[in-house]
């Protein structure tokens, strides 16, 4: 069955494109009873007006894009649903993109947006991103953007994120009071300006507490396939931590079955928190100690400030800083 | 700044909009000179072809959607992984959509999807989906549906899924081996024929080992909120089951609470099994028994489908069944 478009009813009533194309428009140049009959046949053939033509005269898509480096990470499902709560009540759709962490694929899908696809962006960078060109285009081009999250510094635009220092600092004082003594802290990236700030809070609380800089070990596991290898080698060096913060929840499932594997029991032989939305957090074995970062309400701040953007021109994005913090929750992997 | 069009390329270089059309798209009736000044600067002002414009000249838009009940499961966030993996192959954009598990949405969105929006549609219905209307509506507009794991019986069309039916019976076997009486399978939805095929499976397992309907219990949870709560009345019920078969994976943190909470020990007390793509499952305590359904490999073969079915238009979608079996991990809680 072929597609009915505006030609297809046109040749079936005999009439002009231009008048068919006025007369679903209501406009005033055509008869009513000419109307009646486009309507009728329209309604009939189950025709469906292109959005893409439409749009080029609304000039509003009423869609806005996500940007996400992954959805397997309970984070960024739980701030999509944030997000849409508010897309749903402004009529919005919300058309979610992943990047898979690659900056490449980032800016592929930006030049996507770019081209008046979408009427405002929300975006939380990847890993690789170390540049905000691609960003700064969009502003160029009159879309409004907003951070959630991972936020890029080149950027001057809104940002809802968590009291990332602040949690590397409370993270790395509860092992410490705890009687860690060697506490090391894992992490998936070298640019995140987000991980780069729970690290910071980690170090200011080891050097507070006169941790010598040889025992405050940084790991960077940059690579999913050989988390696993890499928390096992870490565990087995000479410089062996006493203590564990996984800066995202994917390490988290590596470093319990290394230590199964080696044999070393947690909490008793090493202490591990871990900054994670999981679920399943409180029936692991042992129960995970988590600081659970505020996924929801991030989402939803983020998107409520992305339409304050698309509904006033006047509006300023670049003056606005949310910051929700993240909650610590104690379990036994910590004991 | 003001967004850069035709218009404002047309005013700076005091030529007409069709003149710049005509250039942009390399016409012969325009002369090398001004092709060269309208690019040069097309180029200086960072101008970027409008696709809209640009899609009702090509009629096409490049971009598959992919429509989803949820991604806070991991079966779809890696099914995703497997669409994408074959998308960037063919240079498509992959939009998600979600319909959080609403019939209302997912019709919504199959409207946004049929005019234009998109090339083709990969779908897993929710769970309160149970007519075929509004999908059959998008294949009359000639766009190509493909149903993965969740699909209508309603619609003719390619479908990929895994073995449901078999893996109930699986399921529901394992737990009769390892000395269970009364089994009870806990689903979600009393509509989607996927958990209907697991449910039939878990019966025709049962009836044949004689076990009378009375200690066949078929529990309903519908509504995530309470999910909890009548796991728990499940688990003091004079109907104490000793086996549970899990339908989707949420809902084993509120079975593993509810025995914790109860003093009930799994596997010695009650033995569970569940449907899921679990990344924690082997860190649970108990680690957990679970069939695992080939997502990765779901989400791939439906993609490539959808593909045979956009770019020939003689390939006939409605003969494509794909089934990828599950596989039975067995980890302590069945033991």
């Amino acid at each position: 069955m072929s597609k009915v478009n505006i030609k297809v009813l046109a040749d079936q009533l005999q009439l002009s494109v231009s008048t068919i194309s006025k007369a679903l428009r209501d406009s005033y140049e055509i008869s009513d009873e000419t109307k009646k009959k486009v309507m009728e046949l329209a309604t009939r053939l189950n025709y469906i007006p292109n959005p893409y033509a439409s749009s080029l005269r609304r000039k509003k898509s009423k869609t806005i894009a996500v940007v996400l480096p992954e959805v397997a990470d309970n984070f960024f499902s739980l701030a999509i649903n944030g997000i849409q709560s508010v897309a749903e009540t402004k009529g919005y759709h919300v058309l979610i993109y992943l990047s898979h962490e690659k900056f490449a694929n980032e800016k592929t899908i930006l030049e996507d947006c770019a081209s008046g696809r979408v009427d405002g962006v929300l975006i939380s960078i990847s890993s690789e991103t170390n540049s905000a060109d691609h960003i700064n285009k969009l502003q160029a081009n009159n879309i409004p953007v907003v951070f959630f999250d991972r936020e890029q510094e080149g950027t001057e635009t809104a940002r809802v994120t968590t009291n990332d220092f602040d949690c590397g600092l409370m993270a790395a004082n509860l092992l410490l009071q705890k009687g860690c003594h060697k506490p090391a802290f894992i992490s998936v990236s070298e640019s995140l300006p987000l991980l780069q700030n729970r690290i910071n809070g980690f170090k200011a609380a080891l050097n507070k507490a006169s941790i010598p800089q040889t025992d405050q070990q940084i790991v960077y596991c940059t690579d999913n396939d050989s988390m696993y290898k890499q928390v096992k080698s870490l565990l087995q060096s000479g410089h062996r931590p006493d203590g564990l913060i996984a800066s995202v929840e994917k390490i988290v499932t590596p470093v319990y079955l290394a230590c199964h594997e080696l044999n070393i029991r947690i909490p008793h032989d090493l202490k591990v928190i871990a900054f994670a939305t999981l679920d399943t957090a409180p029936i692991l074995n042992p129960p995970l100690t988590t600081i659970t970062q505020p996924a929801f309400e991030i989402g939803k701040a983020a998107a409520t400030l992305l339409f304050k953007g698309i509904e006033k021109s006047t509006f300023d994005l670049r003056r606005e800083r949310v910051v929700i913090p993240s909650v610590l929750i104690e379990r036994e992997s910590t004991m």
